[in-house]
């Protein structure tokens, strides 16, 4: 079978060494079976020897036909929000922590990349949540997530109130930290941290997982991810909540104010070895397999 | 508007003073109306002064157009299992503990019934599991839940060790006092109690609920309800596990049985008063309102 | 009996009218018992009209012999701090939401009083948490808890990564939003909603809760209260945590700083009345009732 | 330093071949000191051809200097009950799967032993629990439990509701699957599947922990040891609860049955190497090492 990719867009976590270097292995290989690579700018000004096309990170999706990350998940959140809309196949390598993601490990990089470069993988959709900060009905700010949008007093130790709204009914009042509004792709980061379950990937729902509530019996709750949730400040909250996008774009809310999250229409396109399993992943990533 | 049901079948849980007397006016108003009461027999047999028909529980589906449940959720839950493959609509009035599915008060039964009769309520599907239990490839027992099937050690101290399977694929191994698994309708009830989440009635998910696992990191799970969920009961398990099926009713397993457990096709009908709001209910019956 | 206190301090939320309110009749009532009343001065300073002897809140415990604190837990915390060290009994009259500590109810204020004034009453000490913050083993700042100490992210989706020691063995080292290290008297605050047990008041036991460790099978671990308890942020930590106590004094830490909990010599004399029961309290503020 | 014990009782998990094969080689080696040896009748019954003495496992204490158990924690639990009232120090050998109270290593057996029979070991009192089953106000069974007592319905997809009385103060009534109260040995083992805290093997504690409490603000409560724990079955139960001691022995309880459990004046000698990290193990066991 024919290589499926010509024109490859690479980003990595360039502050760390180890990425570097793969960088640069990878380079080598893609560019030896007649690959046009683009570099996402902020790296390739790290790796000034490598003769790449250079481009911003929200470009890359309109140059290429698929992006690898290296790094951690992290990296590969950060990169999926920028292609998203160009629904461009993303593949991740892993270089992080824990890699629900990126699920190719840089040891067998070329052996893994070979098949997948020719067409033999799993593609998998993911989708994302749009957020949107109103106050006074306006529009004040707006973002994506891949895992999650968290709602929290900017100052721990003072809980906020607020209200969540699915589809124009409310759910509950609530003192807390804050919220964990999750995808099932979140679901096995910050909000498994909180207490939330596991959502299958495939599943379209989204879970709201309350952070130290003070009411007890309050509990995770999984809507469909059709639904439109909307979280209301209370008006007397006497601090500046913040909000935050995967935990790496921060907004500041103030009392008042309404969040609206829904689902994105573009979902993420994401690649896997063909002998990905998704629970095996959760077996070894959550110490399950002893 | 006319009265939409001509024939309704009454279900009580009889062996309660408080639900007999609430059968009673019940039956006086809807024969006032014209309307042919047939009485779940047990029931009927308590009540030898009633004028109305009488028949087995599993009979009621094919002799009435509806089907109203006097009790707790329990009662609801039997009802629910006996008419279900009769595509009959069930209304639940509450003379029990939680009530999250008979949402009629008794204070008010003859208001919040009229419109109902007449047509005026909100109808609602809710789906089942249907439970197969494999010894050496043959089927040797099988149920039906509207709320969890649960597998469990017969001796609550000595844990058991199972495989979840979903879809051919291994989810885990655990040692565990038994597994939770719940439609929705029983999100609320026991598998909640077990550190599940509560999942909206609409959505099509199953969660899977260890019971106090011997992994620490283990997580309840939700899947897609078209899954496919076998449970494996390790062949090197000292004791013989139990199954139970909404609490209800409950089958014998031996070391080395497969349990099957997948989505009925046929889903319960399910009515409510107009005015009827699912998160309102999860409000007072988990004490959210303060 | 005679009256056993002939000098009392008021200190109150001044900012809630109905706190306001309760201190007037309270006056009245002390005064009219030729009790010598002195008011903490912010609280004073709104209710000028009063003939009352003004004091800072630190000196209030050397002028009388008697604290009346009418508030919520917070206002409680606040002067527990404060006079701590001058060994005077404190009593709470409740304004706020829920109570533990202040557990005289203003509807019967009166009433409760006369006996505690003449004695009758339940004397109960509860023990403090002395913080120490350490940078390069000098202590840079110090301050006192009542229910507890949290050591958390100052940007709560960026987790801070730290090392908990306990008379120097290491415990865990841990990636977490933060870590709240409680009293009994704070195992019903802040921590109970971090999923920390409930610490019996009489016991001489300390709580550490992980707030969303990264590591699922971590666990509240409860050790005796005289341990030397320390945590050390990690040098790599990207951002400043803070600390508070109480949720009131807050401190900025930074990477490789110290913190040193230990349990106070000197405790809270706490009153009750003498029909005052822990186990009451917590059935109702936990809606443990129904 | 010369030997410090002449007389070495043995106790071994006997069906399980390697704990045969580390008896047999410990027999040797302890022989070859000119220590006599007494074998648990059972486990010599299998173990035919070595020369030792046998005697009934509760007789071992009486005979002996040190006990050596090789096993899982369930035969630490076992030989713990029997012989904790002749204040006979108790020595465990890790043959099991966790392993929290055996922390010898088979592997280096011999090398681990040595320091510890010339009298260079750490010594810890565990305290265990006395819990007596009484009807109509007679004791109709007893136990002891080092781990922890259960009281579970008989049937675990039914629930029993019973009253929790400390000190003679009514806690609180729940409905739930059951109840275990653990000391600190039992807080990491099945108190810890069902959501209790660690205690610290110091601490003078108890905890509570209900199991799968119909009340989910219910939580884990820690009790100083000294307290008198009654749980009073209620009268109206259906179905005849069991109590267990660590899991091993059970006993029928019946509705309207009072359990008292306090704390066994006569603590367990534990033995450790003089290199045992009781936070080492945890880390260890629960797989916090990442």
């Amino acid at each position: 079978m024919a290589i499926q990719f010509s024109k490859i867009g690479l980003i990595g976590k360039h502050t760390n060494p180890e990425v570097r270097s793969t960088l640069a292995s990878l380079v080598v290989f893609l560019q030896a079976k007649g690959i046009e690579i683009t570099m996402e700018e902020h790296c390739a000004a790290f790796m000034p020897d490598l003769l790449v096309k250079r481009a911003k990170r929200d470009a890359l999706g309109k140059l290429c036909d698929l992006i690898i990350v290296i790094g951690g998940d992290g990296s590969l959140l950060d990169a999926a929000r920028a292609v998203v809309d160009d629904n461009i196949p993303v593949l991740g390598v892993n270089r992080g922590r824990r890699g629900f993601l990126t699920d190719i490990s840089p040891q067998a990089l070329t052996q893994s990349l070979e098949p997948i470069l020719h067409g033999a993988f799993q593609e998998e959709d993911r989708f994302l949540l749009e957020m949107q900060l109103l106050r006074h009905h306006q529009v004040v700010d707006q973002g994506i997530a891949l895992n999650e949008v968290v709602l929290y007093s900017g100052d721990i130790a003072r809980m906020i109130e607020f209200e969540v709204i699915i589809d124009q009914q409310l759910v509950y009042r609530q003192r807390a930290d804050g919220i964990i509004t999750a995808t099932p792709t979140g679901s096995t980061a910050y909000a498994l941290s909180g207490g939330g379950p596991i959502l299958h990937p495939s599943l379209p729902a989204i879970v709201l997982v309350p952070m130290h509530p003070t009411t007890l019996s309050n509990r995770p709750i999984v809507i469909d991810s059709s639904g439109r949730i909307e979280i209301h400040i209370m008006p007397d909250v006497l601090l500046n909540p913040r909000l935050s996008c995967d935990g790496q774009v921060h907004f500041n809310a103030e009392p008042n104010d309404r969040i609206v999250i829904q689902r994105k229409a573009k979902q993420l396109r994401l690649l896997h070895p063909t002998d990905y399993d998704y629970y095996h992943t959760l077996r070894t990533k959550l110490g399950w397999s002893a």
